[in-house]
């Protein structure tokens, strides 16, 4: 199976140029007491629909020629995933169309609808099917939520600007779901600094991918177990691409509880001013329980989180 | 009455270098619908105590000859700039005794501790006396909050950063209390940029200087009266120096209402996933109630609030 490269990266960097935020890295000081500062947080957060997904998304769309991109595109989603391809099919002024279950956050679906996507609603569990038909009456083409090379070296691009931004790094700790951000993000690291440290986190009440990589290949949870966790941007399961992807990339995973998530939430909101949903925390969550000597670098890797939920988390 | 020069700020732009965050300009594109993308909001809750102050404080530690600095620091406040005089001490490597009222909420003297500050409480109303005897006694030197022109020259990078990041900006539009913020950056973009709108705005329930201005000389409301505004960092009203800042730099001046200043906390944390304090989103509700043709950047200058204030304001 083909890999994506440090090229396919690059190229990727060269195309979301000025359409996607270069995000800075945020120093962490109050992290570490009173000794050398050692830990930074890359807000992905602050992306215009609030996480790193239009990075992939951007690129994807970026990457189809002018007359295919014209018959529009299309996803599934509830999450961010559908912001992202929304997002950048406006900034093409391309048809977007995205496929959520019905029982959706309205939230989330004015969210989607606010960048000119067209929603269609379905039952649950037919996301893929209607997603198909709607490919076949319209002509779209399909963007992936993860599985899809453009769509991992868009999400690589976050490793080439850690490298730029602090080259001595020695550890970089990002959140694993599908597999798509830790893929692209270890991509980069491994070509550019082949001795950081790339540290995958999952919640332990979704683990699959830790289970996976220890007996190596990917292995099942079901969909009620991995729906346990407060992460809810992290119960997807790798695809063949990504797991070959985090097997090679990854020196370790490591999972964290959801109390160490929600205290991760927390001490984004309260010393780094930065809004984190949990999925987006559990890299902090990973560095409060499980520190590396150096240089650490954490994935936030997103702030899309219903305010009453924020509230519950923040009253601790 | 020597005012503040261009020349002073790019100096404190290369001292404050390195050890202050170079804060990126967000865009917000949702903010205007579907035209054109008008509006940028510049993060200073990102710097590592959570808010601007930390560029005037650390220029005016920085400012000081070596013999002088190394007799320590003194400052009063219950609020940014006790955080902002202990953090920049800390770089330093000298002592800040930071005068706080018995009554300042202990998250706040904590955070100030965080930094290896001695915290002197002292009775309400006596703060700049505790102050001047902590002076006496230690040979330390007092950093005031506003009426510096280290200081003001300070906070006058962010003008020089936003000109960097947006040349053809438009419209600039900062918060008032003190003035060090808007003398600062009124400063350094009206040099730069002539044509640039400046705008100040107020809380209606703070609005000295918006009374100040119109009527040509600063104007003093009771402190009960300030007091009402949930923005408890634009209770303070502009010295001499500052007010003279202003009435050169300041095109004009908005207020906004207690309402407005909630919803653009709201606005903040869902849609750009940042935490503002009250008094920092203050210009955020000034650009939703009289936005103004063109490049609008609106200056989020602080995000320390407590978590049960910012649960309310969440809930609506």
């Amino acid at each position: 199976m083909q890999q994506v490269t440090i090229d396919d990266v690059r190229a990727a960097a060269d195309r979301i140029r000025g359409s996607v935020l270069r995000t800075p890295l945020i120093p962490a000081p109050w992290a570490d007491g009173e000794g050398d500062q050692r830990l930074w947080i890359k807000p992905e957060s602050l992306q215009s629909i609030g996480a790193f997904k239009v990075r992939g998304a951007f690129n994807a769309i970026a990457s189809l020629d002018d007359a295919t991109r014209a018959r529009g595109v299309v996803a599934f989603s509830s999450g961010n995933h559908a912001q992202a391809v929304a997002y950048a099919a406006s900034r093409y002024g391309i048809t977007a169309h995205i496929v959520m279950p019905v029982e959706t956050p309205e939230i989330k679906v004015a969210a989607t609808r606010t960048w000119g996507a067209e929603v269609v609603l379905c039952a649950a569990g037919q996301r893929e099917a209607v997603a198909a038909q709607v490919v076949a009456d319209t002509g779209g083409v399909l963007i992936p939520p993860f599985d899809h090379p453009d769509v991992i070296a868009g999400q690589g691009t976050i490793g080439l600007e850690i490298v730029e931004d602090t080259p001595d790094v020695d550890t970089v700790m990002v959140p694993v779901s599908g597999g798509g951000l830790a893929s692209g993000i270890g991509t980069a690291l491994k070509a550019l600094r082949p001795e950081v440290r790339v540290i995958g986190v999952e919640p332990e009440l979704a683990a699959d991918t830790a289970e996976g990589l220890r007996v190596g290949h990917p292995v099942d949870w079901s969909i009620e177990d991995r729906n346990r966790t407060i992460a809810d941007g992290l119960r997807s399961q790798p695809s063949e691409l990504t797991f070959a992807h985090l097997r090679r990339v990854l020196d370790e995973l490591i999972t964290v509880s959801e109390n160490d998530i929600r205290a991760a939430v927390r001490e984004l909101a309260m010393r780094a001013h930065l809004i984190a949903e949990p999925s987006g925390a559990v890299a902090l969550a990973a560095y409060r329980v499980a520190a590396r000597p150096g240089k650490t670098v954490v994935i936030l890797s997103g702030g899309n989180v219903e305010p009453a939920l924020l509230s519950e988390i923040l009253a601790g």
